[in-house]
């Protein structure tokens, strides 16, 4: 392939996603599901104009890579402190109940095999996909109401990110088992080793950065600096560790959350994400959809799963809540802001489907579960709030 | 490969193009000269953590196209249109008296085989690297003089912008007839069929993309359905024109140039351009470069080659300028502003390297005449401007 002859498959990728992404978030969706949607439109399934190639494949490793960086360092510790213990145990119940309850799921459908075997292994990984929030819609919705800055606003929003660091350390142990031969002792070993030496060595990075970043605030070689840290800590955690490469992105954001340009940073990512990368990725999911595999078992497990996710979410960080002397009401209303999922969730079904854990097919449950919670979401928190509404805070300009 | 394993690649080339441009910018260097000489350092010349890639050979074409879009977004046609017919001529003349030396030159050096053989082509194409002049370190040591906004300022400024205009067609034209088989009259219908189709569609586009824009400005969509269309010219006209991709680009941006948000989409496409693709480009020059082919002849021939790509600008345009009657010391300035060459010629040398027009030893050349260039120009300019000082102008901060 000479070089130029990309060029016509981003062009067309990204101004698709684009297209579509608009007309999805016109009728209420999140754009992802636009831009997954374009990529089944371009690609073999239907029109055929953009086939998936290796060299698309790392463009959508980078857009990968980028969310996830700009993810840690969209983090607010200061934030994460303040509501910290409260929102810490309803993130934990959060993610082990759609965990167990994931795998539960996969077991009933295709059996169990015992502790350590491939079909355990697939369960777990289901149970995976399930854990992560995404909250953007939630946040949407509640910022609507003017109900963000409320109690159980400020909940669902603390315990949504200490949800993503949980659930990325959950995914790092169960990829970590890929290998059959790999003991349970050495991959705690590496899991531990690694999260212990990106913390240790992510202070004393942050410092230096931190000490840098005040002196030349604002310049090109700080977010150039950010990325290629995020580069680097990506490969190591891939390359020396066994570690997925976007749990590396994940804590270089998180690393450099705290500096004074984390802002800066993330906005110069970002626009490298959204204009190139990120629509590559999420394009590609739908040109590497096949369709034609889906049968009744497909759409039944898939229906099961969207329902499953949903619930455990709700009645999970439910009743974590009601712990904590959270009303009945609020109870609901902090797990089903919860129950919403996004970009992650797809990141997390990808890698599976690129290390071969799980088939293609069951990319279609993911997607389904996207789409159905971001339009639940929002209608089921408006009908709580309106049945039992919170001082509404001034829908402050500023 | 996995798509994993480019990460550290990039942020090997990232961070030391970053640290190598800053380090060239402290010497008074221009910064790409500190970016190939990263590439030479951690290239397989020198410390060999870092081989050229065909992956990296795509960003780095990527970089190139959105060097040349950026270059066109940054035309500023009304402006030409004031001071036009005197810099078209200093324009023209600048181009074709470097184009015809640097022929001579290489004729000089290596024989001639008659019109239409291969010697020639290759010494056209060596003229072709002497045509494109670079002001961007004229126009800064101008600014500091605060004499930019005068006569000679504003004539160099134009003229440097519409050399690049004519050296582009005349590149098109020489590339074009790289296939030995192909007509003069072939080559000249498909040109000229490229640029007239790409001028009338251009102007549809742009009063469309204009009227679009105004109704949402500044939102993403703007620099991504810009970029799109850059990268589809650029790829129309390599496959279906047998035109240079970078010829495609550089139209693109002059078809937008004159939108309300070409700003906005120039600095959009720059965080793409400086973060990640136009580094791997400088580098991959340093990461491609072969010292071990240095010998006399070549030596002689990059010495030969800075003297007269300098001296052609010179005079050429300082006697075009004497034409329009402008005292003797202004010719000079104006002449030794032209003198300038940068990314534009590294971009025409390297087409030429990857289409096997030139051996890669002239790379050297070329780098040499920007290191000169670079450092010649703004010296030579404060000479000729202190002994014939210009009204100055308000430092102004605005």
């Amino acid at each position: 392939m000479k070089a130029y002859e990309i060029l016509m498959d981003i062009a067309l990728i990204i101004i698709s996603a684009k297209f579509m992404g608009l007309l999805a978030r016109r009728v209420k969706a999140p754009m992802v599901v636009g831009e997954i949607i374009a990529g089944v439109l371009i690609g073999p399934c239907l029109l055929n104009i953009v086939q998936p190639s290796e060299y698309l494949s790392i463009f959508s490793e980078i857009g990968v890579i980028l969310i996830m960086f700009s993810a840690g360092l969209e983090t607010n510790l200061q934030e994460l402190k303040k509501s910290g213990f409260i929102a810490f145990v309803i993130a934990c119940v959060g993610v082990f109940v759609p965990l167990v309850c994931g795998a539960a799921l996969y077991t009933a459908f295709y059996g169990f095999d015992g502790f350590g075997s491939e079909k355990f292994f697939k369960a777990l990984f289901i149970g995976c996909i399930m854990t992560a929030t995404s909250v953007g819609i939630t946040v949407e919705a509640l910022k609507e109401m003017g109900v963000l800055k409320g109690r159980v606003g400020q909940t669902i929003l603390s315990a949504a990110i200490i949800d993503d660091i949980i659930g990325i350390v959950v995914l790092t142990f169960v990829l970590s088992m890929k290998d059959p031969s790999s003991k349970m002792s050495t991959v705690t070993l590496k899991v531990f080793g690694f999260l212990a030496a990106s913390f240790i060595l992510g202070y004393v990075i942050y410092k230096l950065f931190k000490k840098w970043d005040e002196k030349y605030p604002h310049t090109r070689r700080i977010p150039i600096i950010a990325l290629s840290l995020c580069f680097i800590l990506a490969y190591v955690a891939e390359e020396y560790f066994g570690i997925a490469d976007i749990t590396g992105a994940y804590i270089a954001g998180i690393i450099l959350c705290n500096v004074r340009d984390a802002a800066y940073i993330d906005r110069k990512v970002n626009v490298n994400g959204y204009m190139f990368f990120a629509p590559i990725f999420f394009v590609g999911i739908g040109l590497k959809t096949d369709l034609s595999g889906i049968n009744g078992e497909i759409i039944l497990f898939s229906l099961a799963f969207v329902a499953v996710a949903m619930l455990a979410k709700l009645i999970g960080c439910g009743l974590a809540a009601k712990c904590f002397k959270f009303g009945n009401i609020d109870c609901i209303k902090i797990g089903a802001g919860m129950m919403t999922r996004g970009e992650v969730a797809l990141i997390i079904t990808n890698k599976g489907l690129s290390m071969g854990v799980i088939p293609p097919d069951y990319s279609t449950a993911v997607i389904l579960l996207i789409i159905t919670s971001s339009i639940i979401t929002p209608v089921f928190l408006k009908m709580l709030y309106s049945k039992s509404p919170e001082p509404v805070e001034q829908k402050a300009e500023s």
